[in-house]
């Protein structure tokens, strides 16, 4: 990282005031008057940075670091080299994330790719649109009739806001992404390039071909949602399709119509959740995990990376596999077909005899 | 839904007129006047609404709804509460889906997100591009040279039309597409952000590394085709890629050069085909389904969700995993291995004279 | 393919030039002033153009050939009909694509889709960003302040180039596209709807909610690489996100944030690398493959399609499956899950003194 940086600190801190944000303990209060102008892990920290250190597998790094100093799990102070001033907390990297926070607070909500401010001379804003103050529109945004967007929201560069979609304050909505019929709440980042609230996939099939099926619905994203770029979310059919208040979902998700996500869920990419399923509070969703249509996830519920549900899961579950099942028992499943091949590739390599091994 | 709508039903109907439309007959004649003005689930209904009720596990919704008509299958009129009117019908969704039609006539094909009329003044469109009369063209859509736009054809805002390209009539580009070397039929839906007529991926690997394989074809799309957000569809090597009339293709769907997909198939959400595969007619891929490259499916075969194809399918089976093969041959694969998990796990934790399950 | 092209040679060669371009021996030096025009399949190829020949199981293709000249692989002469030339090669089908390469050189590179030269006067371009001399940007592309782009390059129109990137020389960015925080090499093609440069995909979790962890790195894509449409790659969150010299990826694929990917790396459709993890040079993901985070890939491993990687890949290895393992064993397993499939199906169907096989 010796080339030019897109975020700088807005900054500097005392270890005192780093204690302070944290609840971490300063091992030498000598230390408390020096200061950190940055983050950084420990094999690319500076002395003008602070790192962490949470496992002893990094013992090598932290060794080698020239960080300034670092906050350090219990437990492990005594590995910590004398020239890092040490702070000791209980989560090492949640205390590193916050100060983070404050020292690149510009991170935390996409900006402007211009440096705009205010609407754009170039930016096409429909005469019966309604912004508040301090909406910022980057250049070649299209804003259709009847939208409203609350004060801080940032539309992104050829961004499309449909008729009368409503979007709230503070939110970042990417360059490039199209909304649609869409109802949005309060400090919601979607990121470049997203497709929501086209029509859902609805067909009645017969011997003349697949016959359109009406989409009436919406799509109502709640507060505090944050969507990854290039994802999909149709809006619903004769319901509407919702994302509920917390949730975080990566980049390249399917979400079908009428589909009910619950607060503060987990989604991770390239994830699809087919149409009218609902997932519970908290759920989470590993990395590619498809959801059939009509199914439910309980709260709380865990799916591992590719599994693949139909039906039901009940809340607070650890599953995986397809179809998803307790994740002990996908993991016994595994163990025993892994345990068949060895075996059964053993006994088809073993001329009358011999010993050998067949070489994979 | 009790905030706001974007779609509104465009008029009434008698249910005299929903009876002569979707064939359906009226239980008591003295309903024919009685009047809808939208059509709605069973829970979500009021007295001015159409519902369907087809199956006997929704009787709770039923005898809870406020719909002021319901169409009904065979069998199940004496489960209805003497409120509502009664249409007898034998496929009481599709006759819905019909009245839907009708009502809502405006959700059928994706309209300006602008309320444009004609061709936005902040579009750009080449002076050797011809649009015939009453084509509608979004802000800041960009339309190269000699490219050919049929009448009723809507162009969404942002999106690129590419040299060359041509386009039939009563179509709808979403916002935000890139359409490249690409023919398009009539009445042909394709949804904002979709990528058609790139280069396919093509390279001849050697020591140096990956020369790139000239991309000369193009993409064919055939007329009452719709493409779902987010669709990529590379266009052909040597040949053309094709996608046959009416086919619907749900999101994320990934489409390699040379690939053939013939008429009415349905490819559902995040599903793959690779280069110079070939669908029959009627073909259906479940979500998540790949199919790898030169691989044929027969007209009619079925793919279910997440499986996988190498090779060929025939025509008219069910079939699914991975790699895929008829579907009650996976399902008993899948079975079996359910089985040897429980057995093994059952072995591994069972202490000697003890019978307790290790749970899972 | 009877409809216009949109790729036309640019130019025509003698089958004495052809031999000379790709070293193929003129079966009979008297066709050595034989013009050819153009490229094709031996099913569509006329008598003016150039075909190859490389496999015995397209003979009725070869016999049925319209193509004026062929290039021919060891051994297979003796197959080709009288009225076409042949030239002999040790790799047909890498002679035919640099034959290819020259007479389509303008399919090598995405060029304007507008037809543009320099910058249309609809683009917005910061007044702080600096291009060079011929440098192509097309209709309603947006250059934000500090860009810096190399001389050759094409900006596709509607993409948006944000504040502080860098893009080397002859580089095309296809329409659409969205690059934030990113340095981009010399020779680099990224198609349509890419996502580049966006915020990571990171959270620390806790009772009140998933708090967003800054992501200060950057994207760098080095020299000669080539990205599909519709790809999504984040960038870092204390390191930079690396897409290796020479790496070519397929559609859809997604690649999270601190991912380095190596030199000459092959990343088929659909794929996604998740967080932090490492690919060696040269290595290979089929579609569909999800490699989990913090996973190291080897130099010159394959995966096969739709395999998922745990942990470590050793260099040089062919692994598959789910986790992925060596691609024998892969295969064994499978075989054997097969066999465990069709007894326990025969067992189960077979009723007391019968034979009868249970149908598929």
């Amino acid at each position: 990282m010796n080339q030019p940086q897109f975020f700088k600190p807005a900054s500097k801190l005392t270890l005192s005031e780093v204690a302070a944000l944290t609840g971490a303990q300063l091992a030498d209060p000598a230390h408390g008057s020096q200061i950190i102008s940055g983050i950084a892990s420990l094999d690319l920290a500076g002395p003008m940075h602070l790192s962490f250190f949470d496992k002893r597998k990094y013992s090598d790094e932290l060794h080698e670091s020239h960080a300034g100093a670092c906050l350090v799990g219990a437990g492990l102070q005594v590995d910590v080299p004398a020239r890092i001033a040490v702070l000791r907390v209980a989560n090492p990297y949640a205390a590193f994330v916050e100060v983070g926070r404050v020292l690149y607070a510009d991170t935390l909500r996409p900006a402007s790719a211009f440096g705009t401010e205010g609407i754009a001379g170039s930016a096409v804003v429909h005469a019966d649109a309604y912004l508040e103050d301090n909406v910022v529109v980057d250049p070649l945004a299209v804003i259709g009739p009847d939208v409203e967007i609350g004060s801080g929201t940032v539309i992104g560069a050829g961004a499309v806001i449909g008729a009368g979609v409503k979007i709230g304050r503070d939110c970042s909505i990417g360059p490039g992404c199209s909304v649609l019929h869409t109802f949005i709440g309060n400090d919601v980042i979607i990121h470049p390039g997203c497709r929501i609230g086209q029509d859902g996939y609805g067909f009645v099939s017969g011997p003349a071909g697949h016959r359109k099926v009406p989409q009436m619905g919406r799509v109502l994203i709640q507060n505090d949602v944050e969507i990854g770029a290039g994802c999909t979310i149709d809006r619903g059919a004769l319901r509407d399709t919702v994302i509920g208040e917390g949730t975080k979902i990566d980049n390249l998700v399917q979400i079908g119509h009428n589909v009910t996500i619950g607060r503060r869920c987990i989604i991770v990419s390239q994830s699809g959740v087919a149409g009218s399923s609902v997932l519970g509070d908290g759920a989470v969703l590993g990395a590619r995990v498809g959801v059939s249509d009509h199914a439910t996830i309980g709260a709380g519920a865990m799916l591992a990376a590719r599994s693949s549900v139909v039906g039901e899961v009940p809340p607070n579950v650890k599953w995986g596999g397809s179809p998803a099942k307790p994740i002990k028992q996908f993991f016994r499943e595994v163990f025993e077909v892994e345990r068949l091949g060895r075996e059964g590739g053993a006994k088809k390599s073993k001329p009358p005899g011999a010993g050998k091994e067949e070489q994979a």
